[in-house]
């Protein structure tokens, strides 16, 4: 993948020079850091859907999944301030908040997954739970999709073949479509069983975001099953399907029918607070657990577990599953509408308020460039969106779970003029 | 190193099931989880140097790092609510707070160290360091101290020899005394040459913490040098020394007259916010940031960077870094008085408030029963340490940097009770 939405320093409109803060920016950052747009925006203030950049302008947020339950939540924020002017220690004194946590979240999963470890991003959840699968496997293979990204530290970068493209990921990793063929699952186990590595396991985005979105259920079940019977593990990487984006329940996995062994979690479940999580089977967990001592100073601390309590507490109280079940079944109807007839639209899928849109050429071909162009003239219009897919030319729709009928109606008003610019 | 303060369930008084809390805590997050003390601690409240557990009895924080600038301290959380209230988005929106952080960070650090990245623990900035090497170095070798901690993601548990013994690194780690000979860094080097692995980095601890606290200036140099001609680059990991501890200035590595290539900070960042960066000089980390657009998702973020710039002012308009010379002086001089003519006590040793102290057995041998029982019983008078080193004897004495004259006297008074009923 190409991230079609991620400058370099120089795609900025007029350089990184024409703006000071951006050439400060640079300066002490590096060149590691890139930001959205051809226009940086700089952002300023947040509430809602709604974020206000430097000059007062508003923007509609349809794009960011970290301020799940909203930007600047009043009820996350109590929470937060009460507990960091209490007491923010770590688990290594007792502290109730990370028991009554876990035992709510775990309340939410399947019954066989009955454990749960705290980390600070999804990297360190998928991480450590590579770690369990080797040490429960004896196994090291790893199974990801093709433009899979699973996060930043050296073991998950090389199961993210985003990130340096798929002969970019270790030896010990495999891909494939995110269609999960059965042939190409066999050829992958038995490949993985001839060159030593074994099999671990398979880790998957139940959404495939990274890919593309990909929300056609229990497409998972039959490779799982495959997967299992080589000895390997399932690990669920929920950091974007994940506390209710796809409208059908709090995890991605779900839709699948099946029963993840690890479950991986992160980005919205404190609201942009650094907390993350991976969910276990005991009897997976066990080997690792019993053998490392694992430590995270800052994870599950209780500034951390209150942020993530009061997320659960807006999702149930706001009903945000069934709203992103409905407002984003009402966002979807209303793409196809407008996708109909227009031959640079193809298919517009997703699940509850995570929509994918492809952009074509006009000839049924992935348009990179146009996609790219469509991103930056909606951000001109206030709207934030993004690409994904292995060919850059898919809209990325993943606004707060807080959405409204109304943002929907603002979001296509502007989605429509501006593929309405596109036909000139 | 054996953890001597980290209990297995088994080691809890009156086993898990005498407690509800620890019984529900060990039944949902598994056996990786372990509580300090046979008597673990449960902890309600925080204020400076002061905690307290849920029957009201107050405890002297002398082992905390991580709310360096004092629990709950008001001006941090300020901060943090304001910043809260307004937003927080990520690194791809310009934002202000995360430039001028960086600025102010970067003019405390020597000039070529002039670019930084962030993340969210200091096992994530050592990972990324770890990489950043590897790739400008084209060698992936590693020395490191045969007590080394630097955290727990896959890449730093391989360089971390305190969690699976010496044997337990990886096959490209070397490991050396934290007194740095010189003919065992020219042998590590020479097998690190021999094996193909080539030598990336050495990566210390700048005081050297879980090696048993070693204050002495000027040991890193020689090391540096000779890693240096080999083609490796020196990794300070400043998780634990950085932002003043020492007393003799921000970062531990200045008292060994070496400017890093790269430098790791966590833990006191932003009292007890998930927040770690790692600084570089901008030609070493140019090949990595050049290809690979690491992205943090919480890295960086406004309320991150709003809760590390509240810890800079504390530490300035507080003089932390100055009390921490004085007041951990005087600390370091009282307990060198009551070690006199002690059989039961070693060297005494630390830097600011860092401090360590060995516990023999009468006859001068290290004795790590005793360590136990002396922290045990130091918990039971309402003053919280721990131990560390390879024999697991030496009293890690580490307290917020607020610590006061009147804490060290609460402090010495306590220890010497403890003291004379060792006698006994």
């Amino acid at each position: 993948m190409t991230f079609s939405n991620i400058m370099d320093s120089n795609s900025y409109q007029g350089g990184p020079g024409a703006d000071p803060l951006i050439e400060a920016r640079s300066t002490v950052l590096g060149p590691a850091y890139r930001l959205f747009y051809e226009r940086p925006v700089h952002l300023v203030r947040g509430q809602g859907t709604k974020l206000y950049d430097a000059d007062g302008r508003e923007y509609l947020d349809a794009y960011n999944n970290v301020a799940s339950v909203g930007h600047c939540h009043p009820h996350v924020i109590d929470a937060v301030t009460r507990q960091l002017n209490t007491l923010n220690t770590h688990t290594r004194y007792l502290h109730e908040s990370i028991v009554e946590y876990s035992q709510r979240l775990l309340a939410g999963m399947p019954a066989e997954i009955n454990q749960v470890m705290y980390a600070c991003t999804g990297s360190e959840a998928n991480d450590l739970a590579l770690r369990v699968a080797a040490m429960y496997t004896g196994a090291t293979g790893v199974i990801v999709t093709h433009e899979a990204y699973h996060g930043n530290t050296e073991a998950v970068t090389a199961i993210s073949p985003s990130m340096g493209g798929r002969a970019g990921v270790g030896t010990h990793v495999r891909t494939v479509s995110a269609q999960l063929g059965r042939d190409e699952i066999a050829a992958a186990i038995a490949d993985l069983q001839d060159s030593g590595h074994g099999v671990s396991a398979l880790v998957v985005d139940t959404i495939f975001s990274s890919d593309g979105i990909y929300p056609d259920p229990f497409v998972l079940a039959p490779a799982v099953a495959a997967v299992r019977a080589a000895g390997g593990v399932l690990i669920a990487d929920e950091v974007q399907p994940g506390f209710g984006r796809t409208g059908a329940g709090m995890w991605g996995f779900t839709r699948h029918g099946v029963v993840p062994d690890l479950v991986t979690m992160g980005k919205p479940m404190a609201n942009g607070m650094p907390v993350s999580a991976m969910a276990a089977r005991a009897e997976v967990l066990a080997r690792f657990a019993d053998r490392v001592p694992y430590f995270n100073t800052f994870g599950g601390n209780p500034v951390s577990m209150a942020a993530a309590a009061a997320v659960l507490d807006v999702i149930e109280d706001q009903r945000l599953i069934s709203n992103a079940a409905t407002v984003g079944g009402d966002l979807r109807a209303e793409l196809t509408r407008l996708a109909a007839g227009n031959p640079r639209v193809g298919q517009v899928r997703g699940a509850g308020l995570y929509i994918g849109m492809e952009v074509l050429d006009g000839a049924g071909a992935p348009d990179r460039e146009t996609a790219r162009w469509i991103i930056n003239a909606m951000r001109e219009r206030g709207v934030l969106i993004s690409v994904c897919g292995a060919d850059g030319n898919v809209l990325k729709i993943r606004p707060p779970l807080v959405f409204s009928m109304s943002d929907v109606d603002r979001f296509i008003a502007e989605l429509t003029a501006v593929l309405a610019s596109l036909d000139k």
